[in-house]
């Protein structure tokens, strides 16, 4: 029962940094895991998986992948999952290299940073539209929710096992983006509005995006090379956070 | 504490529909329902809500509106509440106008429809970009979640309180598309790719999505004046709908 006990513990960000380890809960996000490069520690599954078809492909996958399977019985998988209903599996994964050197960029390469981001929910959106526009790596600074926290994971919808993620101080983050040559813009309310036409788009670029609540942290902003805005209705507060980036890196796009 | 139990009772759609009213939970939705037009019938007060500044502006704004203020525990308020800490206040208020008439549109006006979206986050997430791009008014077309369900009320900041929303079938939405010559363009993975340059956008215009797995229904589909795609990524499934809303909500704003 190791590996239940360790499905436990990877519950708390700690625990998964120390481990270096993170949990896919679900058939979805189990089956996108075993398609990734990334390493699968090993599977637990109750009893229903193998009722249907999808399941028992899983379990083949995992089988032929040489995944270890350890059945457990469907309340000890709810006392690890995150979810009301974990489909029956979760599987333990290895955190890839989270170094900014695993995003060093090319030419037409496009990296979006977290500045500060809490929702796991709005984080694995961002994950996953990021891909959809061919974005090629992702950066968490500090005060961003844990990237492999299990509510990312399930809304990144298998994003997060392809795309390079980095999490980052942002002294450090200063550093690679210079060594580089990369300028930074940053979606500020108070910002440009956006206008792809008039303004090109430099070779390489990094999008910020900040707090759902408080916006760029003021570091950041000092530290942009320009300010984006998306003109609104006056009256209306704001967007959501993850449909603005969906906004920008839809007009980013590499 | 009649208003408890009505309130109480709200958290069911068929008492929604019945009584005409619904819950806004948590003190920036009531704020946001406070100044609005609508008519507010009345607050849940908890202790702790007087103890913050904003708390007591907000019960004054209340009293200036001459709505009543019903003091009740936390216990209490927790068993009318959808969320886990509602802040203190509930407010009950009016349901508007829900027919297609309230939607007739003018020249330059926008519809968003949504065809059996389910996630009420979603769809509080879309009411909050269509008022900030402008949008004149929200179709539900049957299989969509309730519009004054607690989530959707609160996932769209206030816009509900400010948008024209209607409930309606396929049938009657047709009937009122033809007679004010509104053309229907819906979202869908097979439509030709979103190009406002090439494509004018006509003066009225109604853009529908669909449900978050199944996409767009047969009718729908077949209604449609015209099939628009955002293209993405090979390898990556889909866009989340409220991101997807977002890129063609504002590329269509008013």
């Amino acid at each position: 029962v190791k590996l239940l006990t360790l499905a436990r513990d990877l519950r708390r960000r700690k625990a998964r940094e120390r481990q270096g380890r993170f949990v896919a809960e679900g058939v979805r996000a189990v089956e996108e895991l075993l398609a990734s490069a990334l390493p699968v520690h090993g599977l637990l599954v109750a009893p229903g998986l193998e009722a249907g078809e999808r399941g028992r492909e899983l379990l083949e996958r995992a089988s032929a992948r040489g995944v270890p399977i350890q059945p457990v019985s469907e309340a000890e998988l709810a006392s690890a999952a995150d979810t009301e209903s974990p489909q029956g599996v979760l599987a333990i994964g290895d955190v890839p290299d989270r170094s900014l050197d695993a995003l060093a960029p090319r030419d037409g390469a496009r990296l979006v940073v977290l500045d500060g981001l809490q929702d796991p929910g709005n984080v694995g959106t961002i994950l996953r539209t990021a891909a959809a526009f061919g974005f090629g790596g992702l950066v968490a600074l500090p005060g961003t929710v844990d990237l492999w926290n299990a509510k990312v994971v399930r809304s990144a919808m298998g994003a997060l096992f392809h795309m390079p993620t980095a999490t980052a101080d942002l002294e450090s983050f200063g550093t690679f983006l210079a060594r580089y040559d990369v300028p930074l813009w940053a979606a500020d309310a108070h910002g440009a509005p956006l206008d792809v036409a008039s303004r090109p788009v430099p070779p390489r670029l990094a999008l910020a995006l900040g707090n759902e609540g408080a916006g760029l942290s003021p570091a950041l902003r000092a530290r942009a090379d320009h300010l984006v805005a998306i003109p609104i209705a006056s009256g209306v507060e704001s967007l959501n956070v993850a449909v603005a980036a969906g906004i920008l890196l839809h007009a980013l796009r590499a």
